[in-house]
């Protein structure tokens, strides 16, 4: 059974287009994924069974100010935290 | 980047072990797909990075008799949804 959460790819244009905004001490993929799944568990899903209609789903979400607003909001909190608790291998001294 | 949303896992058990009782009047894949992602976003994501640790958190999340139960309320309701507005094309007679 294959359903996709269309908020992942939206979450993840978030982060790509945030990302000298976010003021993050580490900009390593671990840490960028960290702030990923946070974010996921913040926002609510939308999950959809056809693939092909996840361009309408995401125009139909971006138009949507309120909840793309609060989900840059969700975005912006995970990379706080995940900057202030770094998981990733490369610590710097 | 890749996130995983240990929920998916966790309702796809559910509605094979609960596909008898569920009553539907159809169970085909598609069905079962539409059943999975109207579940998926009823009930909160649980996304982790790290995909070894998916036993364990599944393992925490089973033992939540609670949240357990709430998955399969959330279920419950989306295949009496799915069941009343099919959208498979074996529309039976």
């Amino acid at each position: 059974m294959a359903v996709y959460n269309v908020m992942e790819d939206i979450v993840k244009g978030i982060i790509a287009d945030q990302l000298d905004y976010l003021h993050l001490s580490c900009t390593c993929p671990r840490c960028q994924e960290d702030i990923l799944a946070l974010s996921l568990n913040k926002v609510p899903p939308t999950y959809i069974v056809n693939n092909s209609r996840q361009p309408l789903v995401k125009a139909k979400y971006m138009v949507n100010t309120q909840d793309y607003a609060n989900t840059v909001a969700a975005v912006a909190q995970a990379a706080a935290v995940v900057s202030a608790n770094k998981r990733c291998v490369t610590i710097e001294k």
